[in-house]
Formats: C-alpha cells, structure tokens, sequence
C-alpha cells in the first residue's frame, strides 16, 4: 500500500486544490471532475487512472480505477465512472468536464452521470491555472533545466564526422536518458506528436511539418513526418537541437545551435544574433500584467528592422507564435502569438524561441526557458548562446 | 511540392477507401471525416493536420491545414473546418466522426459544421477497418518485425554487470533507433501513454502501474509510473524486455524474457515453458470465423490446468487480456479478453502475450505478433523464445 499523496507533498497539494476551488468559485462552478492524465498529476501529484473530483469547498476525493493499492482516506476505488455519484452524494448543480482534452464520447459518458448538472469547459479552467506555477513546480522545473543544461554540455562529445542527423539524434537521445530524462514528451491537444525533440540539420530546416511545432523538418517516414530525416551533417551548415527535456515531470524546453566547420553566410550569423538579441530584449520587458503579444510584436519589431521577416519561424512554412507557456505539458499557456489573450502573471514559466530558417545553411536562434518575475524574466536553461562548433 | 499520395501508394490507398466506402454504404452512413492522425495516415498513407473527408460512393477529398505544398487533385487547403461545406457542396445526411478519439470539443465545432447531419461513430468503423489489414500493410508490420528481431539479436551485447533496467534500457532503445525504430510508440485512447516500451525486472513486475498494458512496473517517477524504476539487474531475477517495434509505421510487439546467472525457482521455468506452449497452441485454433475470447479461455484453461493462475497476466494487479490487434497503433482490434465480441478474420494482426509474474523472481513469458491467416497464426517476430542468458 502506497498513500495517494507522499507526506512531503501534502501541502503543496492543498496549494494547487485550494487554487482549483477558488477558481470554481470564481466561475459558479459546484465542482470539476479531472481524469486526463496531466490534470490527475497535477491534482494529486501522481498519475493514476480515474478521477479528481473537487468541489468549490475544497474538498477533494480520488476515485481511482487503477494502480491498485492507493491509500488515502479521500481514495475511492471504482471499476466504472457511473459508480460516483453515490459516493459524491450530493451532486453538482454546475460540473466542469475536461472538453478540450478528453474524447466525445468518454464526455458523453461522464455528463450521463452527472445527469441534470450544466457542464462548462473545465479544460479552460485547469489551463489557466496550470499556467501560474507554485514555487515548488518552479523548483521541478529548474532541476530539469539543471539536467537539461548538463545533457547540452555532452552534446559535442558524441559527435563523430560523417554522421547523420539520426545517428546524432540518438547519441543526444542516450545523453539526455542517461541524465535522468524520463523520455516521454507530454503535449496537450490533437495537434502534436513528438519523439523525444528534434534534430534538424541544413535544408531539411526548411521541409514543412504538419505539426505545430516552431520548426518542422521532414521526418525519417511519412508516419511521422517531422524533426532529422537523415540528413548528412555537413560543413556549412547548421545543427538545430531542440531535445526535451522532461526530467521531473515538468519539463524545460532548450534550443541550441551546432555547425561543422565555419558558418560563411552573413545572413545567418545575423539571424543567429537576432535571436538572441530578441532574447535579452523580451526578458527585461516581460513583467507581471504585460500582455503576451507584446512579446510577438516586439520580436516581430527588431525581426522588420533587420530585415529578416522572410526567414523568421521558418521559411517556406512559418509558425505562428514565437513561445509557450511549459510545464507538466510541453504547449501550456501563456501563448506568445499575435492574437494571444493571455496577460503574464509571476510564475508563469515559458519557453522563448524566436528562430529563423536561412536557406542554404539551415535553423538558427536559441530557445530558453524562464520563469515570469516581477522584474523580469529569470532564465533556468543556461548554457552558451552562440553556434558552438562540432569537431 | 509533393504528392499528396506517391505514385506507388495510390493503388493501396484505393484498396483502403473502397474498404472505408463500403462500410458506410452497409451502415447508411453517406461520408465519414477522419482527422486523427491515425486515421488520416491510413487515408492517405502520410500524417498531415487536416481532414480526410470520404463518401460512401468512395470520394476522397484531402482537406489539409500543414504542411504546406502538398498536391493532388482531390486536396484542398483550409485553414479552419467551418471552411469545407463550401468545398463539399451537398452536404451529407449522416455524418460518421470520430466521437471516441477526438475531444468532445472538436468533435462539437464538427458538428456544427454538419449542421443538421446526423452524427455517428466513425471511430468504431475505422477500428473495425483497421483490423484487418492489406496485404501491403502485412509486408510493412513483416519488415517491422524483421528488424525487430534483428534489434532483439543484439540486446545481449550491451548489457554489463551491475547495471539498473534503466540503464540496459537506454542501451537497448539505442540499438533500437540505430536499427531504425522511429520512436514514436503510437497509442490509441486516453488510457495509456508510454516511452518506447517497458524493462521489467526482478520485484518491480509486481509493482502496479495505473496505464491499461500486460505488465506493470513503478515507473522512475510518479508522472509516468510505468516500466523500468531502477533497479539494479540481479542474478536469480528476469529481465522483462518488452520494446518499441515501430520501424514503418506499423508496430510489431515483442517480448522476450532474459536472466543473469541461472532461474533457480522451478514455478518461474514452469510459467515460462507455459507461456510458449500457449503460444503454440492458439496459433494452430486461431483461425478466421473463431472468436477472440475464445483463445482467452483456451489459455485460462491451460494455466488453470497448470495452477498458475495466481500469477498470470500479473499477481497483485492483473491484465483484463492476453492479446491485442496491433497495426498503426499498439492497441487495435481485436482484443483477445473474457468478454471480447471480436471475431477473428484473415489479416487480423494480432499480438500474444500470455505472460506471469513470479514474486521473487520477476517477470516471464513471451510476446509475439502474428498473421491470422486461413489455416492458423503466422509468427512475425521469430526469435528464441527460451530465456536467454546475459554475461
């Protein structure tokens, strides 16, 4: 037997519960009722298959289908969901499903037993308040950055001339593993799929991806058109790394540049440089109350003065934000996009990655992470900004 | 620009729409549309963010959102789904979507963009499809299953004395991904997600894990507590390997047991000799016509026979199955479980894993993938099935 919650997380538990009833209160809501994977983390602090329900009191049970033997006096073990409402006893007026992330017709299912009861979108509510971390998700979050950084510092030690991208890949891949990466990318939404991160090297920087991911990359098989695709790594051009870093539970998000030989192009070391530049720039002006597509037009501002527009978040195909929030899910909130509505609070954490597809030579620009302070950002994936040489 | 659909593909992806058309004549259903990853990779034979939209009179229109320069005749770009009725023209009656894999949100705006249609599950009908595979997809899960089995030939010269599951497991995804395993161990539903698949070893077989597979495991930390937790690899205990084999698209499943030093503990070698004689003997009934849940029952009986049923498909928590269809996904029709309804027909794919938990020892038994064919099971992954020594 195993209790649901560890002692040493139990307050950090009533932080998130309390957060998630003051929410529902807000909102009108009687309770919400958790069974995605990244939500049931959240609101316990381990995944198990089954469900959170909380109330806008704060009063949470575990119903719990499996692993078995969870203890807890707020665990309940069902086979079926259909089996709550009696242990629930007095049911919600108002109920907040998780529409946006669980499938139609487990939703259907879950609003028969909740019969009568107004459903509102409690995908929205949890998003939102995911997007503000604790000080104690900050800290998963920069012990990932820690090992993210180390993993990085091996990098160059793998690499061997006449090496594919692929082959490059999975020596970071094993790097990354060895350091305590536990492998598994989360990504929220229908719209994303990934193994691991991205290698992308020279014109292949350029293949658009289905994905909506900052870059794209051909992929080694139509199943899974995105990221290396077995290219040779050649001098002149680029070696984007974009690997992930998931070794908490929360992961960082880290992008860093690698060449053979020397970059010749102007163009590139310009971008490269731009990217970083957009960097330093967004993380002084990023403060609490500061709405995110300032950050976008800011970028997009130094990108039009420097002429670079045609390169900026790829090529042939762009994307269309320039960072994400990170965390237990790798696209969180806050979204630093055009027509974002997100405004940035203190704990935010996001991902910055203004980059650029140069024709010829491949991706340039760096991703970081940071943690939305009052004065600023505070970077937790540190590690050498410039195109570090491969040999 | 590329075709949508290469030149070699288009004879196969006929064959796939007819299959999809008729279905939906036989059913009244006058056009589905797919838009899951999955299932619009069946469609069309590549992944792209979009829709497949077909009609029971077997017209296709690829409706795609990225990447961009995708040609055919039959594709048209959009960059919101309220945009195809236009496109479409006469809108369909009935309207099958994919109500059990698409969040209930998406499948709402669809809805809406079918005002009026009546709304069926297109989920289930892809499912059934997708159980019986072409003779195209038989060769590309029969090209998985090669290097499969050419990867599994490797996993004894990788391993070192002393080293955690954790640790052989890094190895042995690496000579995964050298063989060419693309990473990405394609799942359906909301009730598993996994990293290139599992090590089990010694004590940690009899840990449960919350995620709907034959084997448990706690997992390197509570977010995604499942597989390999660390364990140092100690003679007298089995090595559960249980790998990704997902090197085109299509996934073969796989396990193969191996041990240090000798397996003292007779139950252990008895579970083991019982799991392969299971193995041969369902593949000589399983036959197109037969029911699924009768091969259930037939290795019940046979494990009943033997006294082992305490330690089967787990020991403090046990699997609801032994079989699974495997195909584009890990977790296909059909399901060989106690009350599954399946049928099997010829080129069903399907994967076996009959396996046990013996406490103090570990994990045993083997998993193979299989050709349901007219006169019995064809093996795709041939490789020893004894337990193999490490040293």
């Amino acid at each position: 037997m195993a209790a649901i919650i560890p002692q040493s997380l139990e307050s950090e538990i009533n932080i998130r519960v309390s957060k998630i009833a003051e929410s529902l209160k807000k909102q009108n809501v009687d309770a919400i009722l958790l069974g995605s994977f990244a939500n049931v983390y959240y609101a316990s602090g381990r995944v198990f298959s089954g469900y959170a329900y909380i109330t806008c009191d704060g009063s949470v049970t575990y119903f719990v289908k499996r692993p078995v033997a969870l203890e807890g006096e707020n665990v309940k073990y069902i086979r079926k969901p259909e089996q709550m409402p009696e242990i629930i006893g007095k049911m919600p007026t108002t109920i907040a499903l998780e529409l946006g992330t669980v499938s139609y017709n487990s939703i259907e299912r879950l609003k028969n037993v909740f019969n009568g009861a107004t459903v509102v979108d409690g995908s929205v509510i949890m998003s939102q308040i995911r997007a503000v971390k604790t000080e104690y998700e900050i800290s998963k979050l920069k012990t990932s950055g820690i090992h993210h950084e180390t993993a990085y510092g091996n990098i160059k030690k793998v690499y061997r001339e006449g090496m594919t991208d692929v082959e490059f890949q999975i020596e970071i891949e094993r790097i990354l593993r060895n350091e305590g990466c536990l492998g598994l990318f989360r990504v929220a939404g229908d719209s994303m799929e990934i193994y691991m991160g991205s290698v992308i090297c020279g014109y292949n920087a350029d293949i658009p991806s289905p994905y909506d991911f900052a870059m794209g990359g051909g992929g080694l098989d139509d199943s899974i058109p995105g990221g290396c695709n077995g290219s040779l790594i050649r001098p002149g051009n680029t070696v984007m790394v974009d690997m992930c870093g998931n070794f908490t539970g929360y992961m960082t998000d880290m992008t860093r540049v690698f060449r053979v030989g020397s970059i010749e192009t102007p163009l590139a070391l310009k971008a490269h440089q731009l990217s970083i530049d957009i960097h330093h720039r967004i993380a002084e002006i990023a403060k609490p109350g500061v709405e995110a597509k300032m950050l976008y037009e800011t970028a997009m501002q130094m990108v039009k003065d420097a002429g670079l527009e045609d390169y900026f978040m790829g090529h042939k195909q762009k994307a269309g934000f320039i960072g994400h929030g990170v965390g237990i899910e790798i696209n969180e909130l806050p979204v630093v996009a055009p027509r974002s509505k997100d405004v940035l609070a203190e704990g935010n954490v996001i991902a910055l990655e203004p980059k650029f597809v140069i024709p010829g030579v491949g991706a340039v620009g760096i991703e970081n992470t940071y943690v939305v302070r009052q004065n600023g950002l505070e970077c937790i994936t540190n590690y050498p900004e410039e195109i570090s040489e491969l040999y």
